[in-house]
């Protein structure tokens, strides 16, 4: 039988730096009783993203950090939109680099993921956040 | 009780620039009478994408395409794919970049997305073109 | 009746490249049954990727490589993430800038992609690997 569920999740960022989201994925999946199917993760804002990326070495991330900073710089002189900041477009172009909508299969009542990976919440302003998620599971 | 609809969308764009479909979604999902679950968007083209981005401030965009030219330069005398023009190779990395699927959480029968998002089409061809897209609904 | 249908498919990758993989997806969507719906595929990996692309021309996926290259540059001297390599950190960066879970509408029996396009995985790494994906199929 198909089963929807769909769940709020707050999370309170620290500034520009990374949560790994897997393990609350988790655990609203084992309320869900859902053993298979997807888990649909979605962040509703424009200035942090979702990203999967190695979870075993925390230099990946710096390194990551190292290259959005080149693509997407900070306070660069070509931006119009800058009323919130150095932080304000690069953030945008970030999230469009990265992801706001993340899908994951289900199997065996958890996220089926890679030993190494994990899904993270990118948090691309300077100054801490509250963000909001919508995670929906669909499934039998 | 689970529901499927499948629903084709065309949208003529006026050259490189963006089309919001945040609106035209919402009343595809109005009709479907769903209330709860996901809506997916597929752009059945390698010259365009989709990008959730800030709808708020034109700028946004305008730095967007800054950005994108950089990343994706037009003309690049390193292109080897140049049949179509200078936009031809620099459109096909600028879909890459950014997305043709984007799958949204529908919640009380409207697309859940932040105060500030809002979903657009990207043309990356200089000339107008026809676009043809895919809105799957599922969900209860 | 919905239906929901999940198979891991394993890819041998000759070291940097790309394998298209809509043949292989296509027929585990005509054992499933499934007439219309959704299939989502998802590479369990961060050094490798999924990437919607040109399919007719080899020479765009030529030009991708350039451009991810530049992108994502291997063996960068501000790396410090590096124990596998020159295109170890590079092979997350890219897996980042292009996708790992990819969704695609099923229509008649069929993924409905447009005429150009090809859903490719992405091996980042020099040397050939084993690639692990999961297509889950949801639909009636």
């Amino acid at each position: 039988m198909a089963c929807w569920q769909q769940t709020n999740i707050e999370i309170h960022t620290s500034g520009r730096s990374t949560v790994e989201l897997s393990a609350q994925v988790n655990n609203v999946i084992a309320q869900s009783g859902i053993d298979q199917g997807l888990a649909h993760i979605f962040l509703k804002h424009t200035s942090a993203s979702l990203m999967l990326c190695e979870n075993a070495d925390p230099t990946v991330l710096t390194d990551m950090e190292t290259i959005m900073q080149r693509l997407a710089p900070d306070g660069d002189p070509e931006y119009q939109h800058d009323y919130e900041g150095d932080d304000d477009m690069a953030a945008h172009v970030r999230s469009v680099l990265t992801s706001n909508d993340i899908t994951l299969p289900i199997s065996q009542g958890r996220l089926n993921l890679g030993t190494w990976q994990g899904v993270f919440l990118y948090e691309h302003r300077y100054r801490p956040h509250r963000r909001q998620l919508v995670v929906t599971l669909n499934g039998q």
